[in-house]
């Protein structure tokens, strides 16, 4: 199925440098995946220039003229950046001509102007992060992973829909399995939202696990992990933050003395298997679920490996259909579209 | 400084097994150190003739002739068992007998005993949970780790001050830094709760880092981490869960063929080394802070040596003088002494 993704070629700590190999790497693997390159055109025509790729059908180059920082707030990243490479990336999918868009700028900015652009799917009160992370069985989507600091047991129920339906999409699982994040798998342990949110997904048609704890998304015990911003912001930033302790320990050991730095020589097949197991870019790309469009966020200090993944999560997502899938599950939950009218109304607020 | 700690022998899930042969070996490495063993005296007096040990002044046993069950909700532990190994050696905190009091049984009950028979120091609402964990500079005190799911901002900032308190008097350090566990750096970040905490702190008399994400827990960016219970024992439990897989795809690649096997054959001393500074064992030992007595909970699965170092960390506690420090802190801060007034009227009503 043929796939266009714009890429917010100018987004991310390193910008085209990053964006642009990694774009021409991934249409080289995916035959059936075009790519538009959003962005200063003169910057961009050097950086193509520099690896020898020529514009055509599969490669194009839209002109924006602006760039959105990476410290600048979502105020003004929306207010006076209408031009940036960010939101006319966001814009293409709004127009239909890109299936998906991907960005590895400012996550709060991005957030921000998907969901100004876009608006959220009907019965969807906010979008959420989703991002896979590796586990003892294979992979594990979770949500939200930080745009929602405060959330609601119905946000909750939200964020468990649209996961379970990114999971059946993207790897064909029939009933994907949800777990709700919480201090013990008694139902009535946990703090009040996600007592009630228990509830909710108790009364759903979700295959619903029930409670499971932190030690559990790296178990692999279910498909999903559904949490509130707040908490799966910490979950993942802890994590990154023991993976590196972890990394960096064993690095001191094995360079201790002539004698461990001859074991490590040794063991480099070993290490470097070991390595890439948790490598990090290999699970780059998490998705803003729940707007009308796909719109994937890279790391943004990713570098051109990573960036590829992501850029083929966005294409994954694209083909998987799962956008209409989300809002199909929304009705058999017979939530209202209360968000489809929040939106006519921001719309007409204007920015 | 001669320490007497209470030790509730039938807890954990090894009971008088760990409990014991760990008791035996911290008093020979504590010379100032004396323990009570707490619980059934013919289990006791069985383990302890195992051990060829004799009971003198050091080493002495108290009866007590329940046993509160790994799974035992904590209202009935504190309704039906007034007799158990767990409350008596908490009693002997109450009476003066014991300076401490240590168990590896169920969290809940303890926490709900101690809260019961010790009561809370006045200007403390609710005692928490403070762990230690390794970090890249050496070790960070973190709380709450999961008694309280719903906290204020006041909660946070008296756990704060306990933090602080503990790791002035624990590990002699004048000004302990204090982080907020947050989802940012800016203070405008974060739920509401931890944004009012963030105002509150900024505004005691603590040195108040700021806020920190949670990469910075393992980055030991702060002396202190005060999170809420839910989001500590997210944090925690994720950590186990990704120590765990790391650990089993380290020997999965080690164990893969006669080849990579000959190499970990190799590396063994490094990958002693490695697992050594990583070993939970050495961090067990959580202080149930707040309380008007020291009460230190083992893991339940602790083994003979993470017990000892439970032990350890009860015994310095003890002489730390960390209650009266507190107890000064929260004067200087000015908080009302609310819980010594809920506590008298609890009493009254006895349970």
């Amino acid at each position: 199925m043929d796939i266009t993704v714009a890429i917010d070629a100018m987004g991310g700590d390193h910008g085209p440098h990053v964006t642009i190999p990694a774009a021409l790497n991934a249409i080289k693997q995916d035959s059936q995946l075009n790519v538009i390159l959003v962005g200063l055109k003169d910057v961009i025509d050097a950086e193509l220039a520099a690896h020898q790729a020529v514009i055509g059908p599969r490669l194009r180059i839209h002109h924006a003229s602006e760039v959105v920082a990476m410290d600048e707030s979502p105020q003004s990243a929306l207010k006076n950046k209408k031009d940036s490479s960010m939101r006319v990336a966001i814009n293409l999918v709004k127009s239909g001509e890109a299936n998906a868009c991907i960005s590895a700028g400012n996550t709060g900015a991005l957030m921000a102007t998907a969901r100004f652009v876009l608006k959220t799917l009907p019965g969807i009160d906010r979008p959420a992060i989703a991002g896979i992370l590796p586990t003892q069985k294979g992979t594990v989507h979770m949500l939200d992973l930080g745009a929602n600091a405060d959330c609601t047991p119905e946000h909750l129920l939200q964020f468990a829909i649209m996961g379970a339906m990114l999971v059946s999409c993207v790897e064909q699982k029939e009933r994907p399995s949800v777990g709700l994040l919480n201090i013990g798998s008694e139902d009535i342990k946990g703090n009040e939202v996600v007592k009630q949110a228990g509830e909710l997904l108790r009364a759903s048609h979700l295959n619903f696990y029930g409670n499971i704890e932190g030690n559990d998304i790296y178990k692999g015990t279910t498909d999903v992990v559904v949490c509130d911003g707040f908490v799966g912001n910490v979950a993942l930033k802890t994590s990154e933050g023991l993976a590196q302790m972890v990394n960096r320990f064993l690095v001191q050991e094995f360079k201790r003395s002539w004698l461990t730095k001859l074991m490590a020589l040794v063991s480099i097949p070993v290490l470097k298997a070991f390595k890439r197991r948790l490598d990090p870019r290999r699970y780059n790309g998490a998705s803003f679920l729940g707007l009308r469009g796909i719109v994937v966020k890279s790391h943004g200090g990713a570098d051109s490996l990573a960036f590829q993944y992501a850029i083929r999560a966005a294409a994954e997502e694209s083909r998987s259909g799962v956008l209409s899938r989300i809002t199909e599950q929304l009705e058999i939950e017979h939530l209202k579209p209360q968000a489809a009218l929040q939106d006519v109304e921001t719309t007409k607020e204007g920015i």
